[in-house]
């Protein structure tokens, strides 16, 4: 691994290796104005004495604020807060204009909706090299409990619990074990679907005929050829037979296009359709509850990129875009 | 969220909401005896000159020696380096012993398989509360590229990247909308699954076969009940005909034992399953690279999690516990 020369592209990555939290500080300068950075140097130091501690950019336009003002407040930023992270870490704008402030001790402003705030009376300043190290007593903190927004090779990040599990008791030759990914998402799948199951069978439905009223709930008047095209990667059967079925027992109605026969929900079929969905999504709360608020935010960015970089090219079932593309099919 | 009193065990929460990586922080004290000490109060101070720094508690045992080594490495932890994590948290004991080191600037012990390392000349010890601060020039530094440990509200994690999605077009009245977990877990199955499918088909398999030899793959032997528990709540048909009809192809032969027909792949039965396996995990690979290292550690971290939160309670597959259950039973 070692590195003949001393590169500082190569050496902000190393530091990026480091995962760190974002933090926004403020201050009220000298001038009575408010000033802002971003920051993810941030560090706790002591407990007793309460000491927190942060580097600022000896050529920031707020440094001589932040050295005058002899009090400033560390907000450790949300999962939600990218934007107002990107925001102050640029310069000049107008930084706190619509937000709603609230003022810390030694008049510095107050951020909402962070993850955790401590309001600091400045205790020493010290030499860095092209930074200054502020280091402040805490004089107040607080903390709301949201999942808090963290930095780790330049992206902004979600952190999640690690579990530690035993060493798979059983590997395959072929190194099929339980770490296999297909084996873990299916089996993570069908124990959350099993359960909407026993509601979906308890309405004398089956998996296919509920994947086909969920989708034409989201949007309906498709043709058959569409919600095969939104379902059949999923192994459903979504054929004629399924769709006269549904019509029979009066969940949908078909309607003559100049293009196409195009199903619609009943309105009994719409009511029974967001009876289960509400169902379903009782079933998701109990889900993320075990799982904890903070891995749910997680386990979800995660399964959006999954699915992002695994798509094979399926219509979108949620985009307008897709009803466009459709109309101008027509 | 304003917190009346100041409660020392509300504050340590408080700053475990500031996610971090974790570091161990090593030296070659004057009396020529390595010293280490896990630590999360690492940061980077400034890049020209190039300096970090970190905390050190003034009633440490290696306090002295990190004073009077003039250099320290810092060496930032990989996702499997928890328990080496453990062992440099704890006083006492040879922390050192097993572990393959090599020097660093100054003599300080490097350890490997850390996501980086940074050897850095001591520049300034300064006062910061119940800690010392070390702020060190980096001289050397060489990173791994392997996903990095961190630490977040007390606990061990991992990070993923952050994925800006727009907001959904559509969300239903019962809130059924993208978001929706069931719905991201069943797009991202089916989207691999599929991939894994056409191998199946092309091999003259159904999804409930595969399921079935796949499942014997990992142990034989099994009566039909045990292959049932395991795979029903897939939604799978594991029925005697099923059963009957692969074995009729030569795939399966079936045992009888005292208490049931115990099923067993045939050789070419296994050969065939192993090739099919050995496909998975090729497609495995190709959804992981898209996924990249880091976010695939984090995702089936979480999976894991997921699976043992929703386990209704399933035979597990892969411990040989579930063997000697069975044998016990028999």
């Amino acid at each position: 691994m070692p590195i003949p020369a001393f590169d500082p592209r190569e050496f902000r990555a190393t530091l990026g290796t480091f995962t760190t939290g974002v933090t926004i500080i403020t201050a009220r300068g000298a001038d009575g104005l408010p000033v802002g950075v971003t920051a993810n140097s941030f560090n706790s130091v002591s407990l007793d004495p309460p000491m927190v501690l942060w580097s600022l950019a000896k050529s920031s336009r707020s440094l001589q604020a932040f050295q005058q003002a002899g009090h400033f407040a560390v907000h450790i930023l949300s999962a939600g807060q990218e934007e107002l992270s990107n925001r102050f870490a640029k310069s000049g704008a107008d930084k706190f204009s619509g937000v709603n402030l609230g003022e810390a001790a030694g008049g510095a402003p107050l951020l909402p909706d962070c993850s955790a705030r401590l309001q600091c009376r400045t205790s020493f300043v010290y030499e860095g090299g092209d930074h200054l190290i502020f280091v402040g007593e805490v004089v107040a903190f607080d903390r709301s409990g949201l999942p808090p927004l963290v930095f780790q090779a330049g992206k902004y990040a979600v952190a999640t619990r690690k579990v530690t599990t035993p060493a798979p008791a059983a590997t395959l030759d072929a190194g099929w074990s339980e770490d296999h990914l297909p084996y873990l998402l299916g089996r993570a799948y069908f124990q959350v679907y099993f359960r909407i199951r026993e509601q979906v069978r308890a309405d004398g439905l089956s998996d296919d005929e509920y994947f086909i009223l969920s989708t034409l709930a989201v949007r309906d008047g498709r043709t058959q050829a569409e919600i095969e095209a939104g379902l059949s990667h999923a192994g459903c059967n979504c054929g004629f037979p399924v769709l006269a079925g549904l019509r029979q027992r009066g969940l949908l109605r078909g309607e003559d296009s100049p293009r196409d026969l195009l199903w619609f929900l009943s309105d009994e079929g719409r009511r029974r359709t967001l009876q289960l969905i509400a169902g379903a999504k009782d079933i998701e709360s109990t889900v993320l509850d075990g799982l904890g608020e903070w891995d749910a935010v997680a386990l979800k960015n995660l399964l959006k990129q999954l699915v992002l970089s695994t798509d094979p090219g399926l219509p979108d079932l949620w985009s307008p875009s897709s009803l466009h593309a459709t109309a101008a099919g027509a």
